[in-house]
């Protein structure tokens, strides 16, 4: 039954590699193509939206339609119009789920959902180990105890984040630094997460083991109950 | 010594009540004054700042110097303009406090704080008995396990709001409604209290008990520690 | 198909009541009865353990078949042993659900797993309304807005739990005080449920509103991923 | 003045080392030394206790006059007696501070605090640096972005704790782990941090750095407020 697929809309800003080798390395099609191979046809529907038709592909309509949205930027944050960002947050809010994926960090939606800065270090690459510290949960349902990317730009605490509800990965780097690289929020009826890897030059969206997270996340994030508006009622005494 | 006391910024659009008897029966000088009444001269240093004059009075400048930012808004939400909304936000996340009264609920800088809607039902007006749920918090200190406002507008659940660090007040009203009515946040390195009390047809900022947990908040959330800015370093490999 | 069938283990005093009139008119059969009538046969597999049998009925064998234990105590907090309490902390910490009720806010295994002293302040009986402050939680769905027991006993805040997960439920009472009513925790691999309402003077148990709660909680609480024990490996270098 | 100096009472196992030449090489006085010396005379006011003598040393009169319980055992979880552990819980709830060191995880006091099991992965030894994930938090002021352990045992995730109200720390080790090395918790009015380094083997307790983090955690976990006891009063109606 197709109706009961989650319907998964993938943000990515692929024009913004188009000059970049390593990117084109990386994913030879596209990094939408990465993220959506994660998502078999049998049990999700996915869309693409792009920096490049951003006015068309997120709107009201696309977002009401949508169960969970992965988003991924990097050069284009600031180029993102408010209101868009405003039209995510509050879809949010009202139940849709929001996976903010490596560099959206620094996003309009994902720091207007957190109240919080996004800020940290970095530096380019290391190896990367990820470490699940939080094996009862959903999204780390398959995953080991840990698991090894060769190649991963480095983020560094200090993280700029509210307190998580669970922090579901920390990565460690072979240069010596950490990172809360899986964390979870709720805001308003809608679910909420952040997970640090996958930078355009290295496949990691082809990981299997990445593409069970994404899984996870996304059939943890969809909506079970979804609310038609944001009102402040004026009721009755009683 | 004049350079120890907490400097407070206390935002209202007293414009907004011009026009209304029971406000300035409530507030005959303005409702400035009477948030500004909790903060004696020898410890606060409470300068003022209106919608009527919001782009003079709420500057990077002035944020740096301000400890606390108090805003009540409530008709000039939607007019507060978004880069206004988003220095406060920056300042919060660098450190300065904020502290969210009555309607501020669905004020802009509360909102993107949180990250979540604010909504409630609400109706006009009842007996509120307030019940300290946190007796343990700083910003419950020398307040009763319980006290009564003879008339409140009444705010009730649901209240859509991230789930508190500490929820230290919830308030009882007479018709028969709950809510959540003082809630901490940490934002980056700024502490943020919302606090339900306060509508402007009532002399709520004038009762001792409010005012110390006015002062209370003010006290708790001053900074320690500041923020230079909010940077994402490049760092070097170790 | 029987073998999907949610595994509820219901403990009681029953022997408590024995001579009390109040308790025999609104459980004519048995407090146990009571509880248990929320689950039905299709869907779920209930056993019961009582004080009386406490050694018997409360062992690793009963514990390990358990999907979720439901925890009604009062007059014997103090007799159930120790070797017990610490039984069923441990099978929570490996993954089996728990639901605290009503005076189970003292109960060794629930002070036990929340670490807090459960104190609180009491009075007999009032009209208590139960608001739904988390409409997004698995544990209301289905639950309106708000709903009203004509009589329940007197529970008021400050209540000492921990800094609760959610709060699902906000208790209003006649008299002027407010409860959280239903909050929840995570312990190990365990999901901890404590539900405010439920003495033994009154139906409450058999309230639909109630039953559905205690359903929701059963579904909740159970567990999709259990531990075969709690060990501190001894690892290799890597 | 000696009266405002804090109380910091410090329990270990010294005679669990008395056969081990690396722990009397680390600690050539005691393990209580270390610890003790973070602490200067004007400003903190140490007293110890040990296993040997635990039932004259933990004490309802010790606990008493305890603002800071530092507990550092390992050998002999099983050996503290309960009431001793009881003694010391109900303490917190009141308002003592308590803090954890290194191999408590699994002390009775700790896990009957935090409800969860405190199981985690370990093996000898190796370099492990420091990061500070929460800068803005009390215990972190001071202390650099990281510090360097050149030696200590390897604690790994996955850590068996509640969701920490504050990760203040997460420890890096050579050979690949993270761990969360410092996190924080409140019980009733008291405050709990449990904190990851200092194997009997190591002279972390010298580290000045170190020294830093145990007055901090001092300075942060005393309390403002006690209650005299844990009731549960039965109230009049209003």
């Amino acid at each position: 039954m197709t109706n009961i697929r989650t319907n998964v809309l993938i943000y990515t800003e692929d024009i913004h590699a188009h000059g970049d080798p390593s990117h084109r390395a990386a994913y030879p099609i596209s990094l939408h193509d990465g993220i959506a191979s994660a998502f078999p046809e049998d049990r999700y529907n996915v869309r693409a939206a792009e920096f490049g038709n951003i006015r068309e592909s997120i709107t009201p309509d696309t977002l009401a339609e949508t169960d969970v949205l992965f988003w991924w930027g990097h050069d284009h944050h600031a180029d993102v119009p408010d209101d868009i960002s405003k039209l995510i947050i509050t879809e949010v809010q009202k139940g849709m789920g929001f996976v903010g994926l490596h560099s959206a960090h620094l996003s309009k939606p994902l720091t207007g959902l957190l109240g919080s800065s996004g800020t940290l270090s970095w530096r380019m690459s290391d190896k990367e180990r990820i470490w699940t510290t939080a094996p009862f949960h959903p999204i780390s349902q398959g995953i080991p105890e840990y698991f090894d990317l060769n190649d991963e730009e480095v983020y560094a605490e200090p993280f700029d984040i509210p307190t998580p509800e669970d922090t579901v990965f920390i990565g460690w780097f072979g240069g010596g630094e950490v990172f809360r690289a899986g964390v979870t929020y709720r805001r308003g009826y809608g679910k909420v997460f952040y997970f640090q890897p996958g930078h355009e030059s290295f496949p990691t969206f082809y990981n299997p083991t990445i593409q069970q997270i994404l899984r996870n996340a996304a059939d943890w994030a969809k909506p079970t109950l979804r609310r038609n508006g944001l009102h402040c009622p004026n009721v009755k005494p009683m």
